[in-house]
């Protein structure tokens, strides 16, 4: 739709390009999405309205975990069921909760919404590293269980995180890398069999 | 991210549900694009949610060509530039941005906003089709050109438009099927080539 020729009514051409704000919608799905919600779902055009407008004004981040959060401390942090002694680190939200399904996890979470991407930018000033080893370095952590991704900035954050807070004294593990449960393991790519067989251990 | 375990606060909950009215857009997509909005573009979530709103309140169906218009008529239907004995039928503003942009029609338009689709309850009812015919049986058009899409739905709205305007004794034409401008006929599917071949032309 690289050509407009048509004389588009301003308010139309105006949420196109809000909507071409969201990660990967260009100018065709944008498109799409307005007339959908135009044309079919006026009531879902409101509910996002609103629902932007009050998630914009009312959420903070948790001043311990640094997730979103309606209050000041989130109620995962408040918990007394977690074990304040470990403490998780994940990029995302969504990494979190991905944790928290797997039901192997107790412990509490830091939140960096992020992961070192020099060439975008984001350093350890981006992420606030500084606030991270504050928390990290309470004295009731006894060990940070690093779970970035396993991709290329993942394991940079990681490795980084690792320095600084062996540094401090800090006990820091990292998730196991390996073959997927379930996976068979011609399916499974190479560098992940060569770290299973590097990280084998008894049976 | 089918279970959900973590204590999620209720306007970000509130957000992910309003996203995933849009089209394509599930769970795992409307999670990623609260977050990126919230985490990295506030100003884009706040532009959205007014161009929502504003879209929602402001824009009308033009009362000529029943596309998208701030106007009771929009600008296109009257321009003087037109030749108004021209009637192109289409199913969405999309489409007709598509024709315009081919510089190859010089006529007016009529907007479907949709297509017949028993299925999914859309009959010539829900698309007004009595509005189209009053529009299309205005004596000054001469031909009414279909360009409904040349898809199961798209070809039978065109049908049975042919069939309504055509006992009106209007002239109904529909664009030409063929081999794409550009095209292999090794990459071009058989049904389209059958097509090619049998409205062959004299060259």
């Amino acid at each position: 739709m690289s050509g407009l020729h048509l004389p588009e009514p301003e308010p139309l051409r105006a949420l196109i390009e809000a909507l071409k704000r969201l990660p990967n919608v260009g100018e065709r799905t944008a498109r799409r999405m307005a007339y959908h919600l135009l044309q079919h779902d006026l009531q879902g055009a409101q509910q996002l309205s609103e629902t932007l407008a009050r998630a914009s004004q009312q959420l903070l981040h948790c001043e311990r975990c640094n997730s979103f959060s309606e209050t000041k401390i989130c109620a995962l942090c408040t918990s007394e069921r977690r074990d304040s002694r470990l403490l998780c680190v994940v990029e995302t939200p969504a990494d979190q909760n991905m944790l928290e399904a797997s039901h192997g996890y107790q412990g509490l979470y830091y939140v960096l919404m992020g992961r070192l991407a020099p060439i975008e930018g984001v350093g350890p000033q981006q992420l606030a590293f500084e606030r991270l080893v504050q928390r990290a370095t309470e004295p009731e952590v006894h060990e940070i269980v690093l779970a970035t991704n396993f991709t290329a900035e993942g394991e940079t954050t990681a490795y980084h995180l690792t320095e600084i807070l062996r540094a401090r004294g800090k006990r820091v593990t990292r998730l196991a890398r390996g073959v997927p449960a379930g996976s068979e393991l011609e399916y499974v790519d190479a560098s992940t069999i060569a770290w299973a067989l590097q990280e084998r251990r008894e049976n």
